[in-house]
């Protein structure tokens, strides 16, 4: 077959006019915002982390002075061996394989709540296999509203909820409808998280830094941000929308209500889009969190006039939380006070995709809808959930204690998220070498630190700059998902090396 | 406390200086480019069905002459009772919940080969609920790279391969990257799948339409092609990509390999780079496939010189196909004779979105290395792909002839995908009537044939004007996946009384 083929070819190749072959594409050639985005969480060092791991993982006789790569860079709980809760994934692997409850043997051995909610599901929204409605299956965004109404004590649309790939598929819808042109700015936190960055770059829109106060923990300064969007109004600039990431990434903070109500009047104001980045929601070790959308409820009703045109798009995601469910790519938003013209915008962007994952969507469901006592499951899940939780909170406390032993860091206490963001004291005066050797490679402080304790612990963090930060400081992000503690006790080590090798 | 925060609010409220609130977002206010997409196939007439649907779940004694939607507009197989294929669901079953095989009652419900890919996936890949590489686990697309091989007698590098949500991912992936400003355009066949001119219009970039050859099989005249390119370079349009759907969609054609080869040497000439949109490779009912990718190695095996250039990505998906499993997300990319310097910012974009849904990368392995002769599960995966198969091809045939015997109606054999594009022969002259409603409102006349067809029917089609088509021609699409006959029935009954309603 082949070979007949082949003669056939090569009758029509010199049957057909010779051509010079045209070139192949270069950076020239190609979208200067897809060149120019940047994403710090899987940049430069993830990929160095990635080199080494396949290094050591092909050559059992390596010389690196440790074993396995700690991916502290992303908050990815199941890939540092935090199991799923069981409750989760017993309802998928029927959604998946229906006929298992219908098998006696096996279906004795799922609770029957499990099968309860796996038979509803089927029943309400059939096959995962089946490309659902854009927004999500109906019955799962009935679900996410009961939990947003319970959650807040306010009412909820469930037409005005989206189940997408995660939160960054919404995040990605909203900054493509806002970004009308290159004067289109968007107000984001400092130190933030890169996806924002990376994606008002894709659009061709404007970062606007707004600074978190590191010395308050990280809080907000509503007047700096009233004095930007003057600033960049008398630019030419118009802000469209202010994104508000609450618990903090990479901060770890969590904003108080009177922070967020000074946010919400800030929209209010100026008609701007309120982004709230919620995903961390379940992630409190300290202060409790209250939701942009309820704060926001409360105004409307103490004050219509002032705040019933405030538009609102809340994200979560089964990401993180305590079912750490990355990969399932989970995730909701739920839009308020927008005009109809402009959420059909949106709801077509949603079916240009067609429909973010069905299990995924499934898994959301679960998430905000879990057993309650009296099921089955709830002890397990509440063992486990409970078990989750005290063990981050451990290791968030452990890895605190230990950066703030560490010479020339100092670290904020965690409140909330998955993440650390200790500040490297490093100064020219005290560090010249350090300095001098990252003018010399062309990277920041920041990086040097965090390529070093790479190479020599196989902890892999992201520094500061990925995020960013005050000019003149420098931070790094690190999770603080790695099992056991011997990890820290390397990092703490290194540090020591690393301050005597640097230190004047 | 939420009283305590009302008064605190209120407190604040009065504390703070008055302000006028800014209005709400218009369609002035934001990107046209995301007002403008179209996509029919989730457009006005699905929108219209899910209302009708809606009318008629909430009320019984409903008066419209049907009982259910027949969704024809959409390729989604489970959505109509097509039945998942087992191996694929037990093996997910697993990778959601593990522990159904360490349990000795549950394991032995399950075919011994089945067990063995969960647990080598297990092994290999880890949780489903870990973010995975960008690019997919390197498992999975060592699999497919070794698929691909086997299809084609020709290597394929695994790093090449880009696991994606669906092929829609890798579309939008593309086009971004590909539109670096308003005079770059692509060339798509007419009639095309309306994600491409979506994709296009919110990337700013422009659409060239090839018309396909309806009287010879919707097959591709390469002479236009070309005498496009030269005419819109001359306007300053610089040709970015040549998309190329096979089997077609909507046309449900397959291009020869003669025909694929002009493409190539169109592409290899002026440095254009290849889309094959190959995701309907496994729905062959008449002829053979052969994929893009083997026809451009025989190419270059040959004449190196002139084919080493030619840049090629190649999609798959696990929506269609037997599997059909749409909501599951599952797709790859590959690319060849792409210059590193593009497929790291392709990466980069992949890095952005974190990855792909895992399970549904998991799916596309087991799609594309199923159970072999000799395994457990071989004669049931046999047995059902073949029954889907003969099904599909029997319904396929089956509506054609419904089709070629419906008055003023054409259609072509039906060849692969699944759908059928039947031609609507309406001029002025003989249905004056039917062009004066479509004026009256501001419709096309597909449009008023399918709102009909749904209005009298129940089943939902796309008009041709979604997809394009030579102006003055009328069609509509639909995919023949809805079970049984009697819906056929009632379209040739339909398609009677509206020629006789609009026929002078």
């Amino acid at each position: 077959m082949g070979y007949r083929i082949f003669n056939k070819l090569t009758k029509m190749k010199y049957s057909h006019k010779a051509f010079v072959p045209g070139n192949r594409l270069t950076l020239k050639d190609i979208n200067q915002e897809t060149i120019d985005a940047k994403y710090a969480v899987r940049g430069m060092i993830p990929i160095i982390a990635d080199q080494l791991n396949e290094q050591i993982s092909n050559n059992p006789n390596h010389k690196f002075p440790f074993d396995k790569i700690i991916n502290a860079n992303i908050g990815n709980p199941q890939q540092l061996q935090q199991s799923p809760l069981t409750w989760y994934r017993q309802v998928l692997s029927i959604l998946q394989y229906p006929a298992l409850i219908h098998n006696d043997d096996v279906v004795r051995h799922f609770p029957k709540d499990v099968i309860a909610r796996a038979t509803t599901i089927l029943d309400k929204v059939g096959s995962v296999g089946a490309y659902s409605h854009s927004q999500g299956a109906a019955y799962f965004r009935e679900s996410v509203a009961k939990f947003i109404e319970k959650r807040d004590g306010y009412p909820s649309d469930p037409n005005q909820i989206y189940l997408t790939s995660g939160a960054s598929a919404a995040v990605s819808y909203l900054l493509q409808v806002l970004s009308n042109n290159d004067q289109a700015g968007f107000l984001i936190p400092i130190p933030q998280y890169p996806l924002y960055t990376a994606t008002i770059a894709l659009n061709k829109a404007k970062p606007i830094g707004y600074f978190l106060d590191e010395s308050n923990n990280w809080s907000t300064d509503p007047k700096q941000i009233r004095s930007l969007i003057e600033e960049q109004n008398a630019k030419g600039i118009k802000i469209k929308a202010l994104v508000v990431i609450n618990p903090g990434n990479p901060t770890g903070s969590i904003l108080s209500d009177s922070d967020i109500k000074d946010l919400i009047d800030i929209a209010a104001e100026y008609g701007i889009v309120l982004i709230a980045d919620e995903v961390y929601q379940e992630n409190i070790f300290e202060g409790k969190f209250t939701s942009m959308k309820k704060v926001l409820c409360e105004l409307i009703e103490k004050n219509p006039e002032l705040y019933s045109n405030v538009q609102l798009a809340s994200l979560h995601s089964t990401s993180k939380g305590v079912s750490g469910e990355c990969g399932q790519r989970g995730g909701y938003m739920e839009l308020a006070g927008f005009k109809k013209e402009i959420t059909d915008v949106i709801f077509k962007l949603a079916s240009i995709n067609l429909c973010s994952v069905v299990s995924g969507q499934a898994l959301m469901e679960l998430m905000v809808n879990p057993p309650k006592e009296g099921d089955e499951s709830y002890a397990l899940y509440k063992q486990e959930t409970e078990g989750i939780m005290s063990t981050l909170k451990e290791r968030a406390e452990l890895l605190y204690q230990a950066f703030n032993k560490m010479e020339n860091i100092t670290c904020n206490k965690p409140m909330g998220a998955m993440y650390l963001f200790p500040r490297l004291n490093f100064d020219e005066e005290s560090f010249p070498a350090l300095f001098e050797e990252a003018r010399n490679d062309n990277l920041q402080v920041d990086d040097i630190y965090c390529i070093a304790l790479l190479r020599s612990t196989g902890i892999c963090c992201i520094p500061g700059n990925g995020f960013g930060q005050v000019e003149g400081t420098y931070h790094l992000r690190t999770t603080f998902l790695a099992p056991g503690t011997e990890w820290i006790d390397q990092w703490s080590k290194f540090h020591n090396d690393f301050i005597e090798k640097f230190k004047k």
